[in-house]
């Protein structure tokens, strides 16, 4: 019950004060700006519940990808293992696993009806090892309704490749930069672009890597301007923010 | 010169092939993408360049304040001292310090004629001694066109105050989050809003904060949607990347 | 022998002095306030032994316990691990083993005779991934006599969830607060109740979470009033504080 | 207004549903809960406002000292230093400042009133430099209505100044441990008392302890029972705690 | 061949200028104080060669065991595997392995024929699970020809329990004190003993324990005097310098 | 009064029972092998007490030389600033003043009358920027009764002047090894002598040594048998241990 | 096409000027300075491609040595497991492995046809765990064509070991100096050649090591001059500036 | 004495054999490959000693000076503060200091006379507030005798300033990149160069940067070939092995 309903009863006499109040104190927080569980995370936010299946227990993880199908015929999840994925192809079929993103869907029957957030975002990474996180980040925005255009393997230690690639980067509302090891990746793309770069640091690397805090490090102290940093392996965010940037270039707000 | 005049040069003889491949190889930039320094990279961001203050040689700074004064009869600084604010203003008179921001500019004759990026940014702080980064934030939102809405001291240890204000923020194409200590307060925005949250941690804060790192460390690590994060005590970086986002959603591309 | 003891003794000639010294020196400490292995330490603390049995050898574990069953007809054990458990089963049947908050226990045959340390303690967790670790503190507390309010999965990137469960967080003596990521739990509740909160900072997470250090950081960085803080994953230690608590308010001291 | 009173407003006509709506969204949260800055923060946590004088730009700092005293006829604060208490008290000529605790305060006329939290907090400091924070802790429990019993320089490197004080110390119901360097003060009361400790690392040291993080691990990794951590050279926060504990002794709920 | 050898041999014209000089510069050390390996290091040091097993590659371990048994009869390995204690004993089947300290030797025929380095090592141990490594230590120690005293679980959360062995442990020319968690032990002790105290630090514990950083940082920052640290887990080193200064106290110089 | 006192007054009916349990819980611990501040602490180390300056509020360091001189006719305390010294002196002129080593000191009137604790303790350093904290330990051992062999200037990046000083580096008890930057010197020189080796880092470098981090890290992972570490900086803890050492040395025990 | 190619071909009516235009910016980098992927490596830095084989996926690891060997006729990888090496050797039957160093390569028929880039490298290890990755810092500059000098098991706490390798090391033209625990060879090396050392830090030690960190800090903190560093482990990296130095000392520039 | 001419001393009877063998052991090391202060130095590296200011008391740094020019006639010093380079021109009034690099020295008569290690360095900083560091690296190979071309300002997140000087920098036997904030400079530059690249982390940022601790990890886990690092802010260090290689360029061997 939105508040106006609760208004309208308590005036109508259905609703005591002491009710009216315990109603208002408690409902959902829709009414106030607040969303349900679910549903109204779409509406608040504008984007579906994502499942984030790390460390989720079997049955659990089971029955979520069961009542989202039942629900809305499609679920999207993350960092699904190989293991993970057979348990719940088991008991949804339809599902489709990504070893390389770790990304286990089901789609809708007619194929994703969603109008689209709309938006280009370039997902760019640095290396090859790179290229999970960064599917990860390209398969997100696609499922958000965005227009994904890949640059794979243009590391900064070998620019031309970067350089040869810059016009189609700057076409993008918004830009995704996966790199690991020492992280320069979106700098460099940041004094090129004209939108925001999203850096994604990855674990890739070795010794004194840190598991990817030498990523982090690095692009959280860019000299260049336009870029913000998520976590480390966090191509979902990434995939994220940008298609909420590239939804406001394509449909204001 | 730009590479069709080059070769344009060489064909009509001009330009023998010697001096053609030097010109090419040694030309800005702009021809492939990049730009020379000042006026491309305006061309190039959208952005006007901005002086970084700190720590730069007093000769140095004077200088380019009055060169860019000269040139473009407008010029903005951030991270001045009250030092650097008196050198600068005894040699351009025009100049305005703002020591809460530390923002030193000049601002153009007929006030600001920037077509302006548009947009609209929220910047909001946890703490009353967040708002210098806040302001520094908020004022270059503002400098490079957006419109700004300013929510200070919400911060989530009373988080009445945050809530009060959810629709004002939630209005914005952007939002700033500032905040020292624990820096929770972009996790709980990022569950509220729709539109991207740029957080900014600062080094307010003592003991086990060092200097603005578990506020980093905290955002980094934010279980909302949304959020990405510039370096520590970084406002400018962050109104910088909002009006970036309230250029998109005002202008389209 | 008490002190008051000994000293009648060496009056009436039964000790010399020498004696009488060497007792008292190597007397236990419980006449100086310290008590001796297993019941004094209830006597000291008003709580029983607890077994932490991760990386205790296999033949240790199992006679610890069937020497507490033998001479309490109960006990009650920390961190057991599925082999464990195995091993201690099969040497004492009567053994429990909860895999999700890894606790292994006998309770007496009667049913818990405790008389309890009484008092509310209500134990809340950030996400579904904490559960592990808030059981671990409630079934602490409720095996210290504690009355448990389990309010779970109220992450601050949701607030309305947390907000509606507000009264009855604040009804209990003392709050045990249970996070993983951006741990920004505690500092929340901590701006709405009136009692002690307890932070317990979770390994949950990736990436730049270090393992809990994260969490660990941003609590310890609380800017809200009240919060005290114990180890990553350490739900017994809060949940043997927040009893502690509990215990004064309901018997006074 | 209350949800109560705007109900009755909206039923008698004094509101229409709009208004009723509005105000019901922004009102305070008193009425779910929450409140008001000031006084509802007395309502909803028993303890009156605090003011954190560090950092605080000296215009705002005199005037929250003059509201204060302007509204309640006293006023405390925290992390003064001494330029600012001479700023304060010639704005507030009673003000009074003590310069090892760094608390600057105005008593109320009649000195305190205040009914009392009540509780017995026992301070204990491992040093003669630990004295300032343990002042901290004090002075903010008594202000808050314990009665405190100090006990320092019982460091454990010493061990005999400790056991000489065991008695007393466990009289208390809840012990604050303020200890610098390696930290090993609460460790060793929590083996010793029934009630909770409260542990304070502080900055004391040199060399590897890193500004007080040798004791902050050292404290929460303790291997006793009933110990949690606040903040480094947190002194405030740990009286804070200390009393809402000794609250619940003396008061019950 | 020694210095003097060679000048001899020199003068007597058995060595020309160049053969002589040759000989000088690449003499092993021995003549300036150094050794060569195996038997020279004995005698600078005093003690025998230890064979750190982790890590060795099989082979080459077997064959160290097999070169040192056959040469002296006797040898003595730290940091040994289950597995590679199978392969040793399947070659040299007199070698023992001990699975706590995991150290795997060869006792020689006779016994220890040993004079002794003399002198009386206390092995301290804060808890159970730190006795893995205060056997290294103890097992070096008497290797090495010390007597040793064991004094294990006396952590300082249980004070007492090492209040009632301080008598024997102030006995001793050097105590090593083990503990893992927050590594109080060595400080109590500190306080109470005469001689030196070696402090081991253990990665016993969990969490912010940081695999045993939290108790090497809170060992080296002690208040007590004469406490002096070695790497976390080194029960070995702290075995083998508790028995130089055993020697010394045994032998004078 | 010591036990054997308070029994005797207990028979012979001086004291009741409850008087003499009284007293023997409060009595000093030095019955029990514990000592009263001052006067017992010499007795239980062998040491006397030394001030530690650094932080000291001026009165309290003032008043505590003029009691120990009163008591002992002198008095040695480490970390004293310039400022310290001058104020120091102004109160107890006879106190004397060495910058280098920040120690200040009264020798008691006739020369040191100390019997000495003998032995021999070499102090060595690696840099001329060492030789204040080495100092510090020189003339720490100096006080406590060591003969001191003063070795300087003799880091590994020069290895041939360590190699020329060996010999009489060996002939020493205890060896301290000062060093700061990679902090090598220690390791290189357990390989060349038979006694143990004190190492204390310096916060000597610039850089990555973070403050003697690097220099810690480097000591406290040596491979070098032999080798205990100090906290940075800590000439007097290493100073003291060196001459614990070598009064075993000298005496047995 | 080079440029010079591009501008005649346009001079002479081939290309239309938007076609040139376009041939030149999105032409390979050579014309700039820049090379294509493979042949053009070489061309740039002299050295051909080289495999990094770790966290390649199986398909992608095996194709690459099935094109390199197609095209060159050798081929060499990093980092290889004894799984990829086995299932390289499937495909490429003429590759050979070396589990020591974990190259795996395939020789060119008739040998090295390189004429190779000359210089001496001498390899320095500190200790045996240290030879895995010295030798792939061997083997490496032995693949681009450097003479190596192995000089294995001279760790400095066995300071004769390395004084008598000195003039053989002193002959090379760069110095790979290999150390894990506490990294100290680079210094002493240093201080006892006239050319560049090149240090790697290896992940081999315990405890306070963390992986490496210890020896890469030491090594950067070196006060010896002529220390440059590269990852841990990174025995590639070294070789390969090795050589780059030796090609220089060989052949000029 | 060398060891040629003490064994022809001992054999014609200038010495007997116990004079001798001292006499060898305590000789300067020159003759086993190591060298005397000053003189021997340079015979070892090839280049002359130089002084590094800070942290040197006053009258040691003047001395030194005094005795270098009054040797040598020339002296060269480091990290020279204004005031050191006061008191030294003081006494040295030959003395020259630029303060912005810090370095002070005395200029030989004649201008330099030394033959000159010759080579060829580039000197490339990143940005303006790099040139400090840089300066000292470009200064310090000038000293030791090399060519040094100067590439400043040419941050990669401005992409085409540095391209636009590849064909400049690769001409050169060695490249010291000198850059701060997340320190990317040398990556980039390593896939664009043949010869070394010495990475110079600087302290320059802010946040994050943690004094430089940031551009040293990135450069250390640089992905590109032929990077190695020194220490944060060590230009001198660079620019010595800048100049060792540009040595062995210019004469071979």
């Amino acid at each position: 019950m939105k508040i106006a309903e609760i208004l309208d009863k308590y005036k109508g006499g259905e609703l005591d004060m002491a009710e009216a109040e315990t109603l208002i104190k408690s409902s959902s927080y829709d009414e106030m700006g607040f969303a349900k569980l679910d549903t109204q995370r779409e509406q608040r936010s504008g984007f579906p519940e994502v499942i984030f299946c790390a460390g989720k227990p079997d049955d659990y993880l089971v029955s979520i990808y069961q009542k989202m199908v039942a629900n809305d015929g499609c679920a999207f999840g993350t960092r699904a293992s190989q293991e993970q994925a057979a348990l719940v192809k088991a008991a949804v079929p339809e599902a489709v696993y990504d070893p390389v993103s770790r990304i286990l869907k089901v789609e809708p029957a007619g194929g994703y009806k969603r109008t689209g957030a709309g938006g280009v975002v370039a997902v760019c990474s640095a290396g090859t090892a790179d290229i999970s996180v960064a599917e990860e980040a390209a398969q997100t925005a696609e499922y958000f309704g965005a227009e994904v255009i890949r640059v794979y393997d243009i590391g900064v230690s070998g620019i031309h490749r970067l350089l040869s690639k810059v016009d189609i980067i700057r076409s993008a509302d918004a830009v995704v930069a996966v790199a690991g090891m020492e992280g320069a990746l979106p700098t460099v793309l940041g004094g090129l672009v004209r939108n925001p770069v999203i850096a994604v640091p990855t674990s890739v690397g070795y010794g004194a890597n840190f598991h990817g805090l030498s990523a982090l490090i690095t692009m959280i102290n860019s000299c260049a301007n336009g870029i913000s940093v998520v976590n480390i392996d966090n191509g979902y965010g990434a995939g994220y923010i940008a298609t909420q940037i590239g939804r406001l270039a394509a449909t204001g707000r």
